[in-house]
């Protein structure tokens, strides 16, 4: 309550600006995952999120803004909790990223990301983020493969769910992704790891 | 020069059409490649390209417009001629992919294409343009491979190029690439294909 109140009404006026941060944020993104990152503009976002474009151009005076605000919203990259079976545990990271990308359309968000890298500000959001999603991958292999094979497993098990859905639209299928899980680790062969 | 002038002076209007067409998809193209998608707009191609905005709203109504015009002036795709020997023709296929991501940008092109991809006249552009890309892996892979594991393979290899320019900005060494193709085929451990 005091909190809430606090002397000359200041805490309750950071409230509200962070009531109107949340709403335009969250708006933001849901244009930025349906209808892509040329469609977040002021206006629309304005509109969506129930405040005025004025409102909007004080706080957020550069589309970038409401852009980077929207990824910020996304917070930490989904990860599959790990069992130690490391066959398992790489094929199940990977569905966990193929059903973010089609429920949180994660590829719109890479997709918008790396359009908007040339600006530094959203170069070091976009790293941020990658980083976050690709280290369980780098940690979970790293037992296995160093160097450049790391970094290599690490981008092609990426890739699998990544390229077909930045390139065709498409959700990577069970069948494809343990594929391709298989035939890094060489599992199932029983000739072990290299 | 009868082709040139004809009747009514029409194919020399034609001519003149084509010039602009070319004129103003270069622009688009140099403004998706160097800046992003986002600033493909009629007023910025039209100062590129030294034209009217009247001009360009006439001939191609839509920001899209230019855009999809701008892919389209790539061509097709850059790949290696083929020596017979797979696993040097895969590796420098990805060099070549690596390289096109450098010198044309086709980093930004296909973040551009997954952006607009909710518009069905560029989901199909996209889907054109990553096929041809990726055709040539798909046939120099599939004696080797089949089902969801030539699926998985060629978007592995796909990734290992694609993915760290895309998430972050950085180009796969030789190195990088090297590793995945061995991976992937198996080879330098005498044990042959699966």
């Amino acid at each position: 309550m005091a909190a809430a109140e606090g002397r000359s009404g200041e805490p309750a006026e950071d409230a509200r600006v962070a009531r109107t941060r949340a709403d335009v944020a969250r708006a933001a993104l849901e244009v930025l995952t349906t209808e892509g990152s040329d469609a977040v503009t002021h206006a629309r976002v304005a509109e969506l999120a129930g405040y005025s474009k004025t409102t909007l151009y004080a706080h957020w005076p550069g589309r970038l803004d409401l852009i980077a605000m929207a990824i910020e919203t996304l917070g930490d990259m989904p990860h599959h909790e790990l069992t130690g079976d490391l066959r398992a545990d790489v094929i199940a990271e990977l569905q966990v990223f193929r059903n973010a990308i089609d429920e949180l359309r994660l590829d719109r968000i890479l997709a918008g990301m790396a359009q908007w890298a040339s600006v530094e500000q959203m170069a070091q959001i976009r790293n941020k983020v990658n980083t976050d999603g690709q280290h369980q991958m780098y940690e979970m292999l790293s037992d296995r493969f160093s160097g450049p094979a790391l970094e290599a497993v690490v981008q092609m098990l990426t890739g699998v769910v990544a390229c077909p859905a930045l390139m065709y639209g498409r959700l990577a299928s069970d069948d494809v992704i343990t594929a391709a899980v298989d035939i890094v680790l060489d599992d199932g062969t029983g000739r072990g790891p290299q």
